[in-house]
This record gives structure tokens, C-alpha cells and sequence, in this order.
């Protein structure tokens, strides 16, 4: 058989980390490159607890189909949490709970984009997220990250001048892969740009309760009396990854075509964790068990930066306010995906920075580091090794 | 803010399914609208069994991330399954895991079809296969159902005419609707005129397993020496729905996009029920759980049956083999839609046909029966109220 695929799928290439994590099949190798989150991050005595909890009174209600919107008292609960925390206060805003935060990227793009639209995002942007915009056929446009978030006259230049715009997508805090945080006077400066041309944001969450130094800025959600922004959040970083539970909150016409979108899609999200995630914010101190979270990740990303210092004086990089990565960009004469290659050679893993530009050829010569998945000593001897790796092109 | 949505969102309407358990409120409401299993086909004790075992051992496994592809073993058990079950036995066949056997069907397309492709259906077809074609901007096509399966000379003028057909969609066992199954002369026959006019066939079979009566029929798939089936399966039916977990078994080309395609769509399906569904498989005998739900389904619709004998003798219905539904078309002169809406009032929630149908305006005077949901009292007694529905017409 000779098999046609469609033109969505021409772009779509695998994730490099996944190819990279399938050569680290070595016990020894010492991973930079997931984004799993650190596993003593998982509330465990609590998961177990509740999972009691719920096969004994809830079972049949949990195994039951579900209906796509999610489970509505984990609605209820995180639509008070966006007001409460964020001051997120418009009556049109709604939740809905998805199959992780990527599934929010995939139905927006879902709903808003057809073929041949233009998406503008991050530059460098979270790979889940360009190849989202890919599978839609859509342009991608990149406006360039700064130290303090998007650069706001790229952005405009990039509305004004580019053919139907459709969507914005932005992660305001810690960015995968920058780990940059954008300023409030930008947040404010991309909301009105996007309100003055009539565009949607997409603003991705993810890390956003893992802010372990400096203020809390509010999202641009809160700003959004105009009913423009598709907020993101996840349990993935603060309850457990694995479990693929995310919610939108969105304007409710959105919402109410990201509903039909689900329906194709997968129905609806595992019922057993949406419980859980509802269980768990009402009988468990949430802000505090992200508190912990935070602890573990200042502590981590100290010992990361503090070896980067040591050993990789001669790269630049900034220090990261929370999240889980580090963004470290190589002296101009070396090649980055050489690097790469060799620092894998010497078995630490990171990922190639070309994974997050628009496409591969965009020139790029940074690469990621996570400090969340591995341990401290692996932190501290990886960080050597990728220090070798670099004087070894002496 | 004027929100402009995708055109592939046009023809997305919500299920009517969901519309009426909206207005099913009343706790007297007899729903036979439903499509979930009995909740005493849950093999709840095993499940309590195996989630403390794997919170107890492998908690930090299933609680991060997951790979695309889903969890190693039960891909391997499944595909082992295949074989020894169906004889499946060709080397170029893999299983992914899915949120689903939904996703099955949206992934198929997501990585097949262009705009304004075609697509070929059962008709009445499973309307959530419907709705994932029209997010496809694709041309739908259907094939009449007869009693033995697909018009085969429907299909084979449609594959000689239509332009740019991609996909076969069949559901071969106890289809839903109608609950019809194919003879094996026609699942040749199907097999047969795809692999001449070069189209892949989704067989989506989430119901085979529930088999009640007569012979059990080789899926197409077992006769795919050419690489043209993509063969979707479920736990929806067997272990419970609310957990989310499907599989495709798919040739290598077609599952390599299809992985792709779930990195872009959710990452990965939750990694809690994979394992579990792999334990069941591993520790507990699936196929004589599998048995104890065939005898409930056996039950339950020998007693919808025997009730519609007495009380709906003026309808056409087939006495289905398996699954859960039973197709009841109502005497010409009786208007379908009006019937189900008197049937709603009289506190009866069936499924209006037109729900199936590839577009509203298509004529059909029959609705969906579903008899694993009700409890045998309320069987028997919504059977009742829906031949005294009928008599007030007279």
C-alpha cells in the first residue's frame, strides 16, 4: 500500500526530546532534557488517600462516560481559583477541563484557525505548541523573546503588516524553553495591541504557580474585560503529569465550540482525576503543597545555575524566577547541535534550541536545561560534563 | 468581541444525545438515550485490587509522563491479543494507546484527510464518527445499511465515482445504531473493494467482545495482508468507561503519523488505566469477565425485546447479537421526531435517528434504543410508556 497522507502532517516531525530520550537508554545518562516534573514533587500519601476515598463512594460515578465540559465541581472550583488568586472576574469566562494543557493549544487552534491563517507565537516557542500550528496548516510568525518577554514593535509590525492573524500564543511565565518572565508593562502593552487588531491570545500556564524568587505578575487574563484570551493551566507540574488533566478558561462562545471540538476528540477526560484534582483542592492545602513544589525548585535551580557559573562561564544564560528550565546560549564559534551531539557522547542529554525555533533552519545556538527531573548529584555532574564538552573544543 | 470560528466548525452541532440527558433532570426519567455500560459489568474489585498495588509499587511510574505510543506492555499484551483472538498476524501491524477509541477515529482522519476529501460511511452511521468527519471539511458519503451489513453495490458505485475517497468507516459488530452485523461474505466483499479501489477502512469494533448470541465473525482486519485496515478497540465496553483507554493496531506508516498526531492532540494517554488495563489482562481473566458481561447484556435485551414484542408490535426492529442497542423504525405515518419528543414528555428518552444520519433533513423514522444503562425495571417499564406514546397517536 501506498499510503497518502494529508498536508497537515508534512511539517509535523517528532519531538526531538523524544529521540533524544530514546538514545539515553543508558542508566548512567543523565537527563536534562525532560520536563518531567521531580517525582518527590508528587503529593503521594495524598493520592492514595483520595484514590481510597473515591473507589469507595465514587467508584461508579468515576467509571462511568462523563460529559466533555469536565467534571463540574473541579469547574466550579478552579473558576473561583482564577478570581480568588488572579482576579479574574469577567461573567463570561468559563472553565473547562481538558486532557492536559496541550489539548487547550490543540482545540483553540481547533476552533479559530483554517488552512493558510496566521498564528504569531514566542520566538524561540514551546515545540508542543509550533507543532500544534503546523498540524493546522496555518503561517507561523515568531516575534522575538527579549529579557523581559515579547518584542512589543516585532509584534506590532507582525499585526499590522501579516494576513490574517488570527491568534496570539504566548507563555508569560518562565517560557519553555527561555525560562523568561514578561514584564507587566509588556503584558498590558501585548493586550492592547491584540484588543486593538482584533486578536485572540492564547496564554499558556503551566508554570505559573512555580515562581520560586521575585513578585507574581498578574496574567493577561485578568486584564481581559474584552473576552480576547484563552487562558491555560495545568495540574501536570503540581499534582502529577501522568493523570493528563489541564482546563481552559475561556469566553463562553469559545468555549462552546472547544466543547464540540472535545466531543470529536476524546469525549472526555479521564473522570478518576478530575475527582482527584477536585479532592485534592478541597481536603488539601493546594497553595501550600505548591509551596513545597517551589522549595524543591529554588533549590534545584540554584544548584544548576551555581555549577552553570563554575563550568559554563564562557556560555551566557539567564536566572531563571521559576519554572523548570534553564536556556543556555553557546559561545557564537561552536555549533550547537555538535555540541549537543557530544555532550550526549558524554552522556548528559539537553535539547538542541533548533527544536523551538519556527523551523529548523532559524539560527539558534542555545540549548534547554531542566533542573526539575534529575537529582542533585546528577545535576552537579552533568553540569561538569557539559563544561568538559565545551573546553574540549579548545 | 466578534468571534470568528473555523469553517470546519460549521457543521459541528451538539450531540443530541447530550441534549436530552440535559433535559433528563427528572430522577423518574427513564433514559434509554444513554450508550454507557451496566455499572455492574465493572469488575470494581479487581480494579480496588490493582490500583492499591500499583499506588504501592509503581506510583512514581504512572504519575509522570508517559510516551505517545502508550504504556510498552500492554501494547505488547494487546498485540498478542490480536493474534491469538483474531489471527492478525501480519508483522507491519502496531498498537498505539488512545484516549479512547474516539481518538482512534479522530487521529485516522487527522493524519489521512485533506479538505474536501471524501469519506464513505455506514449510514446510519455513529455519530460521533460523524462529527469527526465534519471537522474535517470532508465530503460524507453513505452506504445503506441492510440487514447484513453495508450495501456492497452502494459502496462500490460510490468508490467508482466519488472523487478523492480516502476512508471506509465500518463499525462490522453490532453497529451503532442499528446494532447490525456484517455477514463475512460482505466484510470480504468490503475488504475486497477497498483493497481494488486503494482506500484504507477504519473498523471501529468497540462492541465485538459483547457478543450475546450466534457466531462470532473474523474481523475485516484479520484478513489485511495489504496494510489498508486501521483496527480500533476499546476498554470503554470491558473494563469502564470513564477511564478513557482505546487502542488502534494499525500498519507501521499509518501508526507512525498517528503518534505524531496524539504528541500534537494530548501527549499521551493517562498512564494510571493503561497499567491497570494491562494488569486486568495480566492477573485476571479477562475473557470470562468478558463472559459474565455478555450474560448481563444477553438479559437485558431478551427483556427489552420481549417488551417491545408486546407493547411496539406496530415497529420494525432487529433482534441484535450483541451490543447495546436496538434500531426501532416507527410506522410510516408516524412522525420520528414528534414520537421522541411525546416519548421525552411521557418521562422516555430515546435517540431520534436523524441523529445518525449524514445530514439532519435525511429522512429516517427510526431511534436508538440503548438497554445496558436501564435497570431491568425500568426496561420494562419505558418499553411500556413508549407503546403507550404509540397508541396515543391513534
Amino acid at each position: 500500500m501506498n499510503y497518502e497522507f494529508a498536508t497537515r502532517m508534512t511539517d509535523l516531525t517528532p519531538s526531538a526530546v523524544r529521540e533524544i530520550m530514546k538514545n539515553a537508554v543508558d542508566k548512567d545518562d543523565i537527563l536534562f532534557a525532560s520536563g518531567n516534573p521531580a517525582t518527590e514533587s508528587f503529593p503521594l500519601d495524598a493520592i492514595r488517600e483520595i484514590t481510597a476515598d473515591i473507589l469507595e463512594n465514587d467508584a461508579f460515578e468515576v467509571l462511568k462516560y462523563g460529559i466533555s465540559e469536565g467534571y463540574q465541581p473541579l469547574r466550579d472550583r478552579l473558576a473561583q481559583r482564577m478570581k480568588d488568586k488572579y482576579n479574574c472576574t469577567q461573567d463570561f469566562d468559563e472553565v473547562l477541563i481538558t486532557s492536559g494543557a496541550q489539548q487547550v493549544i490543540d482545540m483553540a487552534c481547533r476552533v479559530l484557525l483554517n488552512e493558510g491563517d496566521t498564528v504569531i507565537c514566542d520566538s524561540p516557542c514551546y515545540m508542543g505548541a509550533l507543532n500544534v500550528f503546523r498540524s493546522y496548516n496555518v503561517r507561523i510568525k515568531g516575534v522575538e523573546m527579549e529579557k523581559d518577554g515579547l518584542n512589543i514593535e516585532q509584534l506590532e509590525q507582525l499585526l499590522k503588516t501579516e494576513k490574517n492573524v488570527k491568534l496570539l500564543y504566548v507563555v508569560p511565565n518562565f517560557q519553555n524553553p527561555t525560562g523568561i518572565t514578561m514584564s507587566m508593562e509588556k503584558r498590558k502593552a501585548v493586550y492592547a495591541l491584540c484588543k486593538k487588531y482584533g486578536i485572540l491570545i492564547i496564554e499558556d500556564d503551566p508554570y505559573g504557580e512555580l515562581r520560586y524568587s521575585g513578585q507574581a505578575l498578574a496574567p493577561i487574563k485578568s486584564m481581559d474585560t474584552d473576552g480576547i484570551v484563552i487562558y491555560s493551566g495545568s495540574f501536570s507540574k503540581v499534582l502529577s503529569a501522568g493523570i493528563r488533566v489541564g482546563f481552559s478558561y475561556a469566553p463562553k462562545p469559545v468555549s462552546d465550540k472547544i466543547i464540540l471540538a472535545k466531543q470529536v476528540s476524546d469525549v472526555h477526560t479521564n473522570t478518576f482525576f478530575q475527582v482527584m484534582a477536585d479532592r485534592f483542592m478541597e481536603k488539601y492545602d493546594l497553595d501550600r503543597h505548591i509551596a513545597f513544589i517551589r522549595e524543591i525548585y529554588r533549590r534545584k535551580s540554584a544548584l544548576m545555575i551555581g555549577a552553570m557559573q563554575q563550568h559554563l562561564s564562557d556560555c551566557e544564560f539567564l536566572i531563571p524566577d521559576g519554572g523548570l528550565f534553564v536556556w543556555c546560549a553557546l559561545p557564537k564559534s561552536i555549533d550547537m547541535l555538535d555540541y549537543c551531539m557530544k555532550a550526549a557522547d558524554n552522556k548528559v542529554m539537553v535539547v538542541p534550541g533548533t527544536t523551538f525555533t519556527i523551523s529548523p533552519e532559524y539560527p539558534c545556538n542555545a540549548f534547554r536545561l531542566n533542573y526539575s527531573t534529575p537529582s542533585d548529584e546528577q545535576i552537579v555532574a552533568g553540569v561538569e560534563l557539559l563544561g568538559k564538552t565545551l573546553r574540549d573544543y579548545k
